[in-house]
């Protein structure tokens, strides 16, 4: 029953600022108590932000680490990495793969869901493919995708044990929309890696798709006759994942998205990759070898950009700059929206009583300065 | 002193009908009498809808008559046949033109602006160039484009003494953000027929630009990378102009501009031509030799769409079909919006004491029956 204190800063609650105290036991979030609260351990705030605690649905990982040859020590040490940048909390996205590698990735992240906390918790699996379009594969081995089959993701999340959360699929592809019609009160489905006309990208949305993988990126784009998988996500009140990494969204992309969307229905992702926190060079994704030059990963056969090597923190950071918006009105597209999008908000996402305890200390400057799981400090500057 | 009552109907007021009696008096409203108000004159509305006139602020014509090539009179004869659509205020809308022709044009409409009432009022001037790019000229003759000329722009204004409302131009242009720079004080600029990137629409929208001509047509559309005009109109709080034929815009662009807008951010437009109302067959639109086949209106020469044959009775119908939402929600895109754009919002676009009795009767099925300007019977079934 330890209790810990985090004092003397001020608390992101309400979606403001406040100079409340806030005390932490077994693991969440206990409530606010007034002054002479005892506590096991205080933690001085110095004056900083006390934050909720960073989420990221599409990751393919980082510090040298690939989801897709990943056990479950390394997803641990991909996790430890993201700590220091803020992360408490993220699935694991898996590439199309053949079905026995899907199998064993499932398997890994199954266990390092289960092993003790030491970073960021991996909350899940986000599946990207195998049920994609050959047209807009990006880095997705073609002769691996596969038409519609609720039967193959339901084989998929048996051996997860129910932990594949998310999924992107194309709508366009034979059996997706059926197959969203059965699968989407399970798990929440995006669309996306798409050239799907309007109507399909309808379909695919009254079927039950609740969201959009990394919006504008991989996918067919407005025109005003056809307004294509970009006019429904952009019509219809999905969510849309944004990679705010400046290169895969110009910031007038992601200031357009806000406005047309609203600010409760954009979710930032980093879509990282393992080069994330190393310097350029060569590295994979899945099967491909990628090129990273400049921090701009690239597929070494065609010059197609695959993933980013951007970190939810400088995500935080972009998002000011690319939105001139106080900090306060961005954090939730890192926080509360990927929490709501997955129906993991009754317990993260935000600060209040009885929520978990994932917990992110800012500098002035948005620098992260320590991170907390379910409690535990995971990283300290 | 003529006072008239209509009773037995429904009104617009507040966005909903509501069971009122409305009296008019000296070509205003007057206000909602209870029972036993005298009149000199009683219109029964047979339960049928009483909703404020249409305003279109971009026509280039109908029954027959080109805007360009039409004297005073000839303007007279357009409002009447807009009348029978349910228009009650246009701006005529004057494509680029040599100087000499573009001074004959304003004065016509000057003219016409002042003759009695015998149909839609004419509410002053759409200048649609000659500030334009040649690359989205559209049906504009590119030798008359003219760079962007706060002086020109003057010389016009002065010809019509003031009536000059609402003017189109190209952001790229020369000049041309430095001219809404000028002007935006004292006219409504619109941006369009362009292929402005994302940073130059945003600089004529921060010199005082506020809206889009027909909006995703005959512009840059967006990418990622380069969000272009239509980024900016997106993202930026200016008002959009939308042609509802259901060629112009598919009708899920339609939806997708609503929902990225707003409601009341989008103003419904015909951009008709002198086709409008008359047959299929061969017309002018200023300069341009234009061909009309199922009542789509292109250019002779390149097959370029020109224009339009819709009426606002016909677009609010496609409205309420394209959108699914009742009449109540769907008027406003024809009436208070356009009304609020060009600053007449005070006088026009909706049902209120003091207001100008424009006035419309729909039946059940969104037909016009009667049209009323200033108090006046224009139209009547």
């Amino acid at each position: 029953m330890k209790r810990t204190l985090f004092t003397n800063g001020l608390v992101y609650v309400g979606d403001r600022f406040q100079p409340l105290d806030l005390l932490v036991q077994d693991g969440r979030i206990a409530g606010f108590p007034g002054p002479g609260a005892r506590a096991d351990e205080v933690v001085d705030l110095k004056s900083r932000m006390l934050v909720p605690g960073f989420l990221d649905l599409h990751t393919h990982g980082g510090d040298g680490v690939d989801v897709n040859a990943a056990t479950a020590e390394d997803l641990a040490k991909i996790g430890r990495f993201f700590a220091k940048n803020g992360t408490t909390g993220w699935l694991c996205s898996i590439l199309t793969d053949t079905p026995e590698q899907t199998l064993w990735c499932i398997r890994q992240a199954r266990e390092a869901m289960d092993a003790p906390i030491t970073g960021a918790r991996l909350m899940g699996i986000h599946l990207e493919g195998p049920f994609l379009a050959p047209e807009y594969k990006g880095a997705m081995p073609e002769h691996l995708l596969q038409k519609g089959s609720a039967e193959l993701f339901r084989k998929y999340q048996a051996a997860a044990d129910g932990a594949v959360r998310y999924m992107t699929v194309s709508p366009e592809v034979e059996g997706v929309v059926e197959m969203i019609g059965e699968i989407a009160g399970h798990i929440t489905v995006a669309i996306g890696h798409s050239g799907a006309d309007y109507e399909t990208a309808c379909a695919a949305i009254d079927a039950g798709a609740a969201a959009c993988t990394h919006t504008f990126n991989a996918m067919g784009l407005f025109h005003q006759h056809r307004p294509a998988i970009m006019g429904a996500v952009l019509e219809r009140p999905v969510m849309c994942e944004a990679i705010c990494d400046g290169r895969h969204l110009h910031p007038g992309s992601v200031r357009m998205l806000l406005a047309c969307k609203g600010w409760d229905r954009v979710v930032a992702v980093t879509d990282s990759i393992q080069a994330a926190g190393l310097p350029d060079g060569r590295y994979k994704l899945g099967v491909n070898d990628v090129v990273v030059e400049d921090g701009d990963a690239k597929l070494a056969s065609n010059g197609v950009r695959a993933g980013s090597t951007l970190t939810t923190g400088q995500a935080l950071k972009n998002l000011v700059q690319f939105t001139g918006e106080p900090v306060e009105r961005v954090l939730p597209l890192l926080t509360r929206n990927p929490a709501r999008l997955i129906g993991m908000d009754h317990r993260k996402g935000s600060i209040a009583p009885g929520k978990d305890a994932d917990l992110v200390i800012l500098d002035g400057k948005l620098n992260v300065t320590a991170t907390y799981v379910a409690g535990v400090c995971v990283y300290a500057e």
